[in-house]
């Protein structure tokens, strides 16, 4: 499948690698054509990069990797003319770090970022998920022993299938997915944040994930 | 111990009568001196029951199990002189049901009702924990199988380690207690609240909870 990755930080990066190393064709885009680290990322693993534009519009699934302050942007650069009807898998968070660490997470019109750019976008299909962990979990869920738990979030069951199929082939398994139900159940995770950072603080540099156990039997 | 347990709903009940079957001498706080909950759960137990001022001025340790929207006021009938240098165990969630369901999660002053009961109240030792689960489980952790976690916030180390004792002797093991730090990360724990909610309804009616699950080994 043709994906485009929105963003060449660590996320982006992290994402756009394992979607190539299972079997994806791969186009990193960025604000610039030139960008260095998109370059360098498409020189090492034979994926493309481009401009957001670019990567977006040969797409067939686009990948949101940016920082959630600027993502809105980032798909308005991109054009709603190649984000209509595709699946918009949105890993974003926003984060303020203007007053220091832990940054403050911002809710923009005290929803979430995945609403937001669904409203700018509305013939987009926007999933939520993964943006409750670090990237190295996101894309191998077994650094974390035993059960724990992947959120989703959106209003397309298409695009929740396509996103869960993706979750699937990063090695996460079904149980280990949890539906939240409609794109605003993402206001709960994108808050999730807070915890994150501060559980970061208490445990140190470790991979971690939250859990959901249930007086059911998972297994 | 004497225990004033403020709060006559289902969270107060439940933590009332698990800290009579421990050992405990409860008192049970109401607005007014004859609320009928509060002296139907007296007549049951063997607990004490009488105002919010009546049931704190006694008390050696507090625990506020009221909603996180009127905490501050139960607070003020309580009494700061009788809150001085006590430890207060807040289990309060702020929930605004005005919209319907899922009710919407308050922050006072963008912050946690915790951060708001600690500045009216300075000479109170406030601890912030169990507000992340049902109330059947904050007082019978094993209701959920295996490792699942209970959050700890506040200031004032003597009040975390009495909390924590308290929470030993409901059955939650020290692994299970995660101190996430001084009393702002309460924030954190209330505003998991919104994912509470959305698990609830993606659940059903099943106890639950989160755990945090780390790469190191937590057995």
């Amino acid at each position: 499948m043709k994906i485009a990755v929105l963003g060449t930080g660590e996320v982006g990066q992290r994402l756009a690698g394992k979607l190539v190393s299972v079997g994806h064709e791969v186009t990193m885009g960025s604000r610039t054509a030139d960008n260095a680290d998109a370059a360098r990322w498409a020189a090492e693993t034979g994926g493309g990069h481009g401009t957001f534009a670019d990567a977006a519009a040969s797409a067939e699934l686009v990948v949101n990797a940016t920082g959630g302050l600027v993502s809105l942007a980032v798909l308005e650069a991109a054009g709603a003319g190649s984000l209509r009807g595709k699946t918009i898998v949105d890993v974003s968070n926003a984060l303020d770090f203007s007053e220091g660490f832990p940054p403050r997470v911002v809710t923009p019109d005290g929803h979430s970022v995945a609403e937001q750019l669904q409203k700018a976008f509305p013939e987009a299909r926007i999933v939520k998920t993964l943006n409750t962990m670090n990237n190295a979990v996101m894309v191998e869920p077994g650094r974390v022993p035993g059960h724990h738990t992947v959120f989703l979030s959106g209003d397309d069951a298409d695009a929740k299938a396509e996103t869960t199929a993706l979750l699937r082939s990063f090695g996460w398994a079904p149980e280990q997915i949890t539906d939240l139900g409609d794109l605003p159940s993402a206001r709960a995770t994108e808050a999730l944040m807070a915890l994150w950072l501060r559980l970061y603080g208490a445990l140190g540099p470790v991979d971690f994930n939250l859990s959901v156990v249930t007086a059911r039997d998972l297994s």
